[in-house]
């Protein structure tokens, strides 16, 4: 069912499930545009089947060169059920609306990633916890050596699955509506983009924290800034 | 295979796939609750089985008290699959990062709903530009009447979809990490939560658009505001 056809360095692998059908201009192959996004978030959405219906489920994840790390309780059924069947794997970021002279035009600017593969699960102790390391990292940057880390108890509640990043289409659009030279051009109509950025706000401390405990670097460094 | 139990009046159809298994202080049955999450966005990602894998594709969504409306291209494999089947819609939130004192109780504030059904394609056409003003006005409220109207041509190379918002799991999460009253409490390690918030930037002129055209009143009110 899947074709795969011969790739240049640094593109990504083109199947059945990944060729660009319809609106190509915003299609990429680029291995460097899929790694830009995965970089850009930390939380994905994880299509898969659970008794015949395709359950999306939001979850954090962690990239590296070669795979998108997953996890979550081991009682987790859409977990267990994962390594057993390709899933689907789509990394979203909404960067504004595109507004056009009509309606049909309106669109969204956006960068988003579909990856495909039947997930590994994780079993040993050392891949375990540096899946979760790199998890953790793409959330917060620093958080792994600063915070306590798993003991054996908590390791064996959790599960890890690994996705490789070799089958994926990447899609964006950027830049401002293309009815400018359409005959829709001439209608006095606003048009334009209304972006939408997302920004980490001011830390808030737990109540139930000891006033003596300051943030740490990592953090206070995050704080108020834009993210990609 | 989906049991359905009898509900109160303002609470969701409780179901096998919708019942909250885990984490269940997170879960809610009330409609109120899904309708909030709905009007405070309008991307969601629809989960649709295609050629056996279960395809994450994010997408645009207008919410009414009855039903999403999903719509794009007739071309779209997805939205062409998708009437025969049960989907999955999810809209997610992610309000900010849980930084607890240990790695294993990090977590994610965010508020998600999973909403399932067999979509219904709209033909009638009074329907189709109803569900696109929907549609076009959860992005941007003021658009429809203010844009282009879409033509007889561009209606019939338009798919839309109606879901049932009968059936769906919502789940939210916000306030500190759980763990100041374990014994990692005494750790002198700081715990909060860093925050994400959403906003609309400044509407960014196309740069073909005429000088004369200013923005029409109801986008400068949204620009630059936070979003819900």
């Amino acid at each position: 069912m899947t074709r795969m056809t011969s790739t240049a360095p640094g593109q990504l692998v083109v199947t059945d499930r990944t060729r660009h059908r319809r609106l190509r201009e915003q299609g990429s192959v680029n291995r460097s545009d899929l790694d830009a996004i995965l970089a850009a978030g930390f939380i994905c959405h994880l299509g898969v089947l659970l008794d015949g219906v395709p359950l999306v489920v939001p979850t954090v994840y962690g990239a590296t060169a070669d795979h998108l790390y997953l996890h979550g309780s081991v009682a987790s059924r859409s977990l267990v059920k994962a390594p057993a069947q390709t899933v689907c794997v789509t990394v979203t970021h909404v960067d504004g609306l595109v507004l056009a002279r009509s309606v049909f035009e309106h669109g969204i600017n956006y960068r988003s990633a579909c990856i495909y593969g039947i997930p590994r699960p994780i079993s040993d102790p050392d891949e375990l916890l540096q899946g979760l390391r790199v998890l953790t990292e793409q959330c917060a940057p620093g958080q792994w050596e600063y915070a306590r880390q798993p003991t054996k108890r908590e390791l064996a509640a959790t599960r890890l699955l690994a996705l490789d990043l070799t089958e994926a289409s990447v899609k964006t659009r950027s830049g401002p509506p293309d009815d400018a030279d359409s005959p829709d051009g001439s209608l006095k109509v606003w048009a334009g983009v209304l972006p939408i950025h997302r920004r980490w706000g001011d830390l808030e401390p737990d109540p139930a924290l000891a006033a003596a405990i300051e943030p740490p670097p990592h953090l206070r460094s995050i704080a108020n800034t834009t993210m990609p």
